[in-house]
């Protein structure tokens, strides 16, 4: 999508003469869209609906190489890009009108980041800037309204007090409830011009004593300060976390776009509001939005003041009116300016406006962020319109972000009685235990509880919070506040403006309507409906919609990669195939040994002391594991399904507590010193090192033979009653080929015994999980036996990373927070160690064994990046949980497009 | 060496006119010495033999290709090769006189095995073939002595029942006592011809009664037997296990020899004997041997009769009288051809002679095997001698056998009266519990205990019980008994021949001179010497030897890869300094944290609650390191000495016992159950895999630091005493470059902080280990980083390998069983799988950073043919064990020499 700037060097050789800043305004654009990665997103889109006409205000943009250049110079503007600034700005004088610093004229301007990709609230912004105490009585004049002109001061000087000059702004906000008790007035619109003008000189007064240094009066050193900080804003903590959380590179910088100030709070014909081209939460093609009268961009986006519906179609009863009815040529205008850019940029948008005494300004369009079931709907919606292709639907919708989709929802037939109600902010139900604060949440999460963040309202620093939790409520902020902006991004129930609900963090209690909660108390949130209950409520089944469906059959359309499911049972194998699975990739027997009825048998098994006494017990568990294998493969009739033999150590079978230890020396007639000692005597010191896959089977054959026994005699029933079973049988932990050499031969004598003794042919291939780095870097000698392989990328990447999945967690974070693991390497793959023993395990087992099946089984096959590299590899399939498998299917096409038409 | 014989299918496609059978004799001979591959060591060496004019038996050898053939056609022998066969036979009776199964002149044949390498006694051989009822009569006329031509009959009739047709010895020689004792003799020479011509019958009649047909009576049936019963003896259970142990191809296979039988056993004027050119146990230049008068060769090797010395200088005080004073013609005769051999094979000869009426005969030469003293000598004195260069002398060392060499050797000074004295077979000294079967010794060594195994004579069943034994000791055999020449090759202790000695293995009882041992008592042995010591004797260090210290020498001058040792004491550097070693490749600070007096403060740190009790308990720590650091950088002046920061996870340093926890709960003003807790809180699941290398340092910096600290501050002494430190840090278990670039800052900084302190400078480097699989496949990443590599073998192969070095015992043996291992990998590198890591860690590390230092410093730094695998690499060093250094010198020029001239 985006070319990459070039390195560094070559940028310092640019000629000197290069353009720095790219002016916009009256029709006329330096700019456009597809110079995102130069104006960032919202700067290209300036310049883009000014080319298109669209009612934009003047103004320009600081590319992002200043950005770069700014940070290498220490955090100073080049002497070059300070004249095209002043430059810019005269020409956005001449369009708009007035001058900035000017008296009588004054000029305003917004200043803004935007960088490459929508970093919602994570960069700061000033506004009103230009305003001084000369400038505010020009503005007064002008406006006619000396109390918004200084509102507007008095804003403006909390804001670049803030942003620009770090001064935290509680220390604000407690001047301005000083001055408004000391007025016995509650809202701020009930201060007066007069109660503003001193109130801004309190607050000049707090920056001075605060930096020792007097508020900066001349409009232009605003002007430097203000596009400094924006530059500086880059590299926050926030925006560092939201980067790395995103996957954002650092070296991206962001740019600056300066912008005459429109004002949405200029009396009551103007307004400000943003707008969504359809709903970002269910895709349905209506124009959705928020707006606020008298009211600054600020005030929406932030959750402060709940905003009024812009249409009429979706206002409730009891809303305010909506822009539609209140001011409808505007409504209308936006409407068409709306259509207008979704039809030019192909693609649902997120619109910010602001409406000056009666006149329509657009101050932003981007790409709307939405939820999953937004993004199927959308993709879809477009490709019928024919505004887009199925390739482009498939490539829009992120894979990772089914998972939404396809999770349980509320079952609202059993649900009690909600005890309030906020906005479906973000769909899908969660439920857990109260927190009120995301360091709380974090460290919960940590211990591996459920938790819900509630707040009074978001903001960027709760970012790792949410990402903590399972879902969001917050007391304030609309369908656009931070919270429901950021919860839909990242696929997490949340509902906003739950308006009764009082939020006390610091005691850690909440009360809704007269029902108090306190940390711990566990509650359920409904993102669909915006419901909230006590106590944990029940969950269905989500039912996919044809839009899904559709989206699906076009990935399937597409994709290369062969998509199976990791199950263990017939209700696995079955819901894996409802979800388009195509066979298993990995069926784990041992799971199959658990069950508190057979668990004695296999601990009779693996405590035996004669191979017979072994045989005994193996009998016994014989006719279980051939049930379980029947319905497994009649679940996947005609498809492939991978079995993989005993896997783990022996001894995770055998019991812990007392308890169990007691009952089991019971059983076996053992004294319980005898059992102990047994028991001690099979302890490892490192058993994912130790005894267990083929070294069992080479052990103790007969564990082996007994499986496959199991396995035949059921797929010999399935073939006895029509269906086509096709086992595939997969020897787990092969690090040298005699290994495989040596359970292929027996898996071959017991499948011929029984395919004899059942007088039926089951069609059948033995092969080897590649999990242990030997076998990867000798694959070629491997494929000389092996009918296929499967990447076991879980304890491969134990093995090459010498990284317990059990231990990690004492180092883990502080690997994570000191930049050393970018990725939880169990999640997505380790291209560069992991994926390079998948390379050599790949190439050589195909030049050995040319056409050699190869899949994926661990954790990564549900994992989008990983499927882009098993693609790019040439894998033939991936083997994921079943809820993984639509998000599978879906990479595995994107990764096909990626990687261009097939040769 | 050797040229490797082409694929199975170029050798079917074979001309069917290629020569099978190679004729020797009277001075001619088709084969040399050169076609050893296709004639085996003792064919090539009988033809060799032959055109030298050395007096040998004629006839003729059947290659290994027929071995081979004969294999593929199921046990038969091709129509083309039988008359070849015959052809030969007729040419021996022309040469030789007689004829094959004539009643009046019969010729008698050897038929013996012999393969490419020599495989003492783990072939079988057939003697006086071409007896029966009939020709015995005319050997009886021709040599007029009937008693010695049915003895031979007898003996003949035996060993082709056992080795032919597999009936067990006992059988046999049970008749014979029968016949003894209904005689009422004890020797078997006091049977006369009647007798043993009986025996004849019973014998005969045993065979019929075993096998359900009649002996073989035509000569040429026997022939044919025994030609196919040496090639089936190819694949006998010994032979494999021997081929196993020495890692000999089976594909090989064997040659037959078929010689004209000359008869030591023919009178007073015969004998047989072996003799060594040189004493194969100190390596002096003087003619050595054993003979019997009136014997077959069989019977000196056997070590049934033990024998007579050869000359007179040998002879010791009751000795019978030697060869040189029996029979001084045939002593000097055999002298000069002693002599004529030595400087031809230009290397020490094991010879094979039978004189018959006082003619002597040749019937075998070969390189003589030695010990390993005796080899550096022979090899040292040769190059004296200008028989051969230093290169040469350096290859003919086997650089494990200075093993024996290097390690004590008794304290005879405080050393109890021996008890008893048996033959100094082969030198070293051996102390252990007394088993009786190689079984028991097995058993024993692998459960970690030392044993000697006793046993009345030893036979190629012993051969695995040998390999477990530290030492051998037995009743019967000489000096070159079986059990000699293969402990000999082994380097292990053995004393043989004391007669005094009797073993009842049945009852687990010895008995010698009285003192009565039972299974379990410990003994030592002196193979030096023969002497035998109840209980454990103390041991005092090896004097090496000036030849020893030349050949090093020699090495050295050869060698590309330098040899460092793994030394974490001040006492083992210096001996590592003494052996050779070019600096140290592996100091492992862990080890100097255990000392008692040390071991509080470390659980003090490990248990710190803030990382201000930890600093406290680290800085207790400092000064105790730093005194270790300052001694092995004395003892190392000069050379490198790389230090490994700490590795292990830390709870390997906590208390285990119920006491020491007391203990320590009362020393950190603990209770006991808060201390458990603390404990249980580190145990890992899977240590090997958990916090621990690079991973402690990341996440405890302090420990690094103060480790830093002590090492600089111990530099800056010895700096600042005029010596030249060269510290080399190490950073563990680095799996990804960012461990390594923080880990190097946290070094350079404590240095350069020290380094100002201390008014001193030093010069050092930082590398890492490479024993994490992905730090060799992400190789050119770290080596961006890092100064230097070394691979940490011991967990790159637990790693590769997914072995747990203390958990495979459960399986292992099974492997090596099934043949599915055939070297253990923490010994010998995993060529296949490790060696493919290395070969690419090298391979990117280089190429990120021309000439990076690459060393190795696993157990495998000491193993030779791991060693030739990092001179072919390419490494820079490796790095063994002090006790290795020597082997380790020695095998890497001889890899060097192997690679040939360098370029």
């Amino acid at each position: 999508m985006a070319t990459r700037s070039g390195p560094r060097s070559v940028k310092r050789r640019s000629r000197p003469g290069k353009r720095s800043v790219y002016f916009f305004g009256d029709g006329h654009a330096r700019g456009h869209a597809g110079m995102r990665n130069l104006l960032g997103g919202k700067g290209a889109n300036l310049a883009e609906m000014t080319r298109l006409e669209v009612p934009v205000p003047a103004g320009f943009t600081l590319s992002t190489e200043v950005c770069r250049e700014f940070d290498r110079r220490g955090g100073k503007l080049p002497q070059r890009v300070r004249e095209e600034v002043l430059a810019g700005l005269r020409r956005v004088e001449k369009v708009m009108g007035g001058r900035f610093g000017d008296r009588r004229e004054p000029l305003l301007v917004s200043v803004r980041s935007g960088a490459r990709v929508s970093m919602p609230g994570m960069m700061d912004s000033v506004l009103n800037l230009g305003l001084n105490d000369e400038t505010v009585e020009g503005l007064a004049e002008r406006s006619g309204d000396a109390r918004f002109a200084f509102d507007s001061y008095r804003r403006f000087v909390q804001m670049y007090g803030n942003v620009v000059l770090d001064i935290p702004l509680e220390k604000f906000e407690a001047k301005l409830e000083a001055r408004k008790q000391a007025r016995g007035v509650e809202q701020d619109t009930e201060l007066d011009a007069a109660d503003l003008k001193a109130l801004v000189n309190v607050y000049k007064q707090l920056v001075s004593a605060c930096t020792g240094k007097p508020f900066p009066d001349r409009a232009e050193d605003q002007l430097w300060g203000a596009i400094a900080a924006v530059f500086r804003s880059w590299d926050t903590a926030r925006a560092v976390t939201y980067r790395k959380l995103y996957g954002i590179p650092d070296e991206w910088g962001t740019a600056v776009s300066v912008q005459a100030m429109v004002f949405g709070n200029l009396g009551d014909d103007s307004a400000t509001g943003v707008a969504f081209t359809r709903d970002p939460s269910t895709g349905e093609k209506r124009f959705f939005g928020e707006y606020l009268p008298t009211a600054q961009g600020e005030d929406v986006v932030a959750g402060i003041r709940t905003p009024h519906p812009i249409s009429r179609a979706s206002r409730k009863r009891g809303d305010p009116p909506s822009l539609e009815q209140a001011m409808p040529d505007c409504y209308r205008q936006l409407l068409r300016v709306a259509r207008l850019l979704e039809r030019h940029y192909r693609d649902m948008q997120d619109l910010e406006f602001t409406i000056q005494h009666g006149k329509l300004w657009l101050l932003q369009t981007r790409t709307g962020k939405r939820t999953a079931r937004a993004a199927v709907k959308v993709a879809v919606d477009l490709v019928r319109e024919r505004l887009i292709d199925r390739e482009t639907a498939v490539r829009r919708v992120e894979p990772e972000s089914l998972d939404q989709l396809l999770h349980p929802t509320l079952d609202r037939s059993s649900a009690p009685p909600p005890i309030g109600r906020g906005l479906p902010a973000s769909p899908g139900a969660a439920c857990g235990r109260v927190v009120f604060t995301a360091d709380a949440a974090e460290e919960s999460a940590r211990r591996g509880e459920e938790v819900i963040l509630v707040r009074p309202e978001t903001s960027p620093e709760d970012i790792h919070g949410m990402h903590a939790a399972q879902g969001v409520l917050t007391a304030l902020g609309g369908m656009t506040s931070h919270a429901a902006v950021v919860a839909r991004g990242m696929g997490k129930c949340c509902v906003t403006g739950c308006m009764k609900l009082v939020v006390d963090s610091e005691r850690g209690v909440a009360q809704l309507d007269g029902v108090e909660f306190h940390e711990g108390d566990v509650i359920t949130l409904d993102g669909s409906s915006g419901f909230i209950f006590k106590g944990k409520v029940p969950t269905v089944e989500p039912e996919l919609s044809r839009e899904f469906q559709q989206l699906m059959r076009w990935a399937d359309g597409i994709r290369r990669l062969r998509v199976r499911a990791n199950a263990d049972t017939p209700t696995d194998a079955a819901l894996a195939r409802s979800f388009g699975a195509e066979g298993i990739g990995l069926c784990r027997t041992e799971h199959m040994f658990f069950p508190p009825e057979r668990i004695l048998a296999v601990r009779r098994m693996i405590l035996a002391d004669t191979m017979e006494e072994r045989t005994a017990a193996l009998q016994q568990i014989l006719p279980m594991q051939r049930d379980d294998f029947f319905g497994i493969l009649r679940a996947m009739d005609r498809l492939p399904v991978t079995i993989r033999l005993l896997d783990p150590p022996l001894h995770e079978f055998l019991p812990h507590t007392e308890e169990e230890m007691a009952t089991l020396a019971h059983d076996l007639g053992l004294s319980d010193e005898t059992l102990r000692r047994k028991i001690e005597g099979l302890r490892e010191f490192n058993p994912m090192l130790g005894q267990r896959g083929c070294r069992l089977g080479i052990v103790h054959p007969e564990i082996y033979e007994v499986q496959v026994r199991a396995l035949f005699e059921a797929a010999c029933a399935c073939a006895a009653e029509g269906m086509r079973p096709r086992p595939e049988i997969m020897i787990p932990l092969v690090a040298h080929v005699e290994e495989l050499r040596i359970l292929k031969a027996l898996v071959d004598t017991t499948a011929r015994e029984v395919m004899r003794e059942r007088r039926q042919r089951v069609r059948y291939s033995v092969g080897t999980m590649i999990e242990v780095p030997r076998a990867a870097l000798t694959a070629e000698r491997v494929a000389a036996v092996a009918d296929f392989f499967s990447f076991g990328t879980n304890d491969l990447t134990q093995m090459t990373l010498a990284l317990s999945r059990d231990d990690a967690g004492r180092f883990i974070p502080t690997y994570i927070s000191r930049g050393i693991l970018k990725d939880d390497p169990f999640v997505t793959l380790d291209l560069e160690g992991v994926g390079e023993l998948i390379r050599i395990g790949v190439r050589k087992g195909r030049a050995a064994r040319p056409g050699l099946k190869i899949g994926l089984c661990g954790e990564h096959g549900g994992d989008p990046r990983s499927i882009a590299f098993c693609d790019a590899m040439g894998l033939d399939y991936v083997s994921c949980s079943p809820f993984r498998v639509p998000i599978a299917r879906l990479a595995a096409a994107q990764a096909t497009l990626e990687a261009g038409p097939a040769g």
